[in-house]
């Protein structure tokens, strides 16, 4: 997984994806507001990048088990693109994501009582049909695709210190490592300040933006990537709260940890009231509506789990908005 | 009321207002999402730019008489800059909006059952406290301060053929007509190519951005500049209707009437049922929450009252978001 694969993606799946805008909140702080994505979060990048990547299709078309985002954007983007569309989702899929789905004229499969169960239903029917498997987070044209959040990252802002974003399975977070070039800063020696051009005269390299580095927001109820840092490897975790429906991976993938382990990402862990707390300030103080994982990385501002220092940048992804709206200032 | 104003306000109230960002829905069409602005709604624009104007303000502070949003605007800018503010706001006032007020430590006064006999209370008390009057659309520096969203437009989109805005009093569309360079390119004569520099040698302007033509959006049942324009001056009208609290202004500004007539902008009109379809079109389609207001201008393109020739590049300006959220699924 390389820088390029991540600006390939950008080149295929431009037009079928918004260039999703950033807020500056205060000087320095931004809100990068991919909830605004197409489908409702940024896994139609993804969905987009995996699908256009496999050439012809089979008949049977794709299929994909998703705790609910990514199932919706496998839908979004397979009607988008013409093709047939089957979706396994667990039976704990809020009403909301069930619903859009059929709109988007998806096959619905509810199956499961969490997402592995889903997961293992999809992976036996795809063998027995032939359709494309959309892999929610560990495939590598997946990554590529979310990664395009962080070429755009850094050309919206001009470049960041910090970015801050929320961990189910790690492929968005393991994709923004890359596509920020956190990953290669991590992993590569410094570049010389000039390198030899035309008969071996120094030509100077543009001077690079700053890389930024990636921390890792979960919450203490699912923390796949925390626990992942801490064993050297992925392993199973419990799974529940208030993101469980969309954060709910209870591994975390290997591409990810191998991505995100590399490149020394941090995870902090936040909890479900801070969580809730932040879903309601980033509603009453800036009128952006977040789901409860869409909010999982603010709420690591806004508890002081991460306290920026002065004059840092940051950005704080705010990911997805498949919330019923109704519930923002009930919860 | 000149370009240069629009370009001085921007500088006065930089680091107060937000540089809200614009989202590409599809290719050439954009939303300007002003309702993620300071308060809810572009009126802080103005707000600051009239207290910043005004120097050093008396004890008694500012006043502003107010259907919800300006006075918001007020309320904020005034917390903001660490001065009293005092609003009047008509009985109609929604409670979320009233409650808002409250919550930025703003004295309210709820007074008369439309606009206009708020505003008369709030002009009889500031002329008994010395208190600086903020109107809510028909002065020099609230109009130059709302028409910064228009040097946004021009630079962050690089130039549109039309900008689709809402109307109440006309204060925003009146700014947005004098800051996107729509006034001077309707009134003044064509620019030269190039003008003589040092010496008498001719020197290359610069090719100036395309200029946008300006198209107001109001409800039917609130057509302030509709009925104006036919009238030749700002006339009565019937207020009712879904956007009535915040587009309710009895009468067009007589600034907003000189500006948008001579500059030649064109009004459409759209009905309730129309507004409340974009309304909840913004939430489904593009994870925007508007309020009625907010949603007028896109009610415009959803129904087709205004129809884009093809290759045109539009702006819908959302204007405001002061609604609670709970109504966007069942209104």
């Amino acid at each position: 997984m390389t820088y390029e694969d991540v600006t390939g993606a950008a080149g295929r799946i431009a037009g079928h994806v918004l260039r999703t805008p950033v807020l500056e909140i205060s000087p320095g702080l931004f809100l990068k507001l991919e909830q605004l994505q197409h489908s409702g979060s940024f896994k139609a990048r993804g969905a987009f990048n995996r699908i256009l990547s496999a050439g012809r299709l089979p008949d049977s078309g794709v299929i994909a088990a998703s705790g609910g985002n990514h199932g919706l954007a496998v839908a979004y983007a397979a009607r988008a693109l013409g093709v047939r569309a089957e979706i396994f989702v667990p039976e704990v899929t809020s009403p909301v994501k069930v619903a859009g789905l059929r709109a988007l004229g998806a096959e619905i499969r509810q199956t499961g009582a969490i997402y592995a169960q889903a997961a293992q239903a999809a992976a036996e029917r795809a063998a027995s049909t032939g359709a494309l498997q959309v892999h929610a987070y560990d495939q590598p044209e997946v990554i590529a695709g979310q990664g395009t959040t962080g070429l755009e990252i850094v050309a919206q802002t001009g470049g960041v210190d910090t970015v801050l974003v929320a961990v189910g399975g790690g492929g968005f977070i393991a994709g923004i490592t890359v596509g920020t070039g956190a990953l290669d800063a991590a992993t590569s020696p410094a570049a010389p300040a000039s390198e030899p051009g035309a008969g071996g005269r120094p030509v100077p390299r543009p001077v690079p933006r700053p890389v930024p580095r990636i921390v890792a927001v979960e919450p203490e109820r699912i923390p796949t990537l925390h626990a992942a840092l801490r064993a050297g490897g992925p392993v199973p975790v419990e799974v529940s709260g208030v993101a469980a429906d969309a954060l709910g991976a209870t591994r975390l993938g290997e591409t990810a940890y191998d991505i995100c382990s590399r490149a020394g990402v941090r995870s902090l862990l936040v909890t479900d009231d801070a969580i809730v707390a932040a879903r309601r300030a980033l509603w009453q103080r800036h009128r952006v509506v977040a789901e409860h994982a869409g909010a999982t990385a603010y709420a690591a501002l806004l508890s002081g789990a991460y306290a920026p220092e002065p004059g840092e940048r940051v950005v704080v992804v705010v990911c997805g908005s498949n919330t019923d709206p109704a519930t923002l200032v009930t919860d």
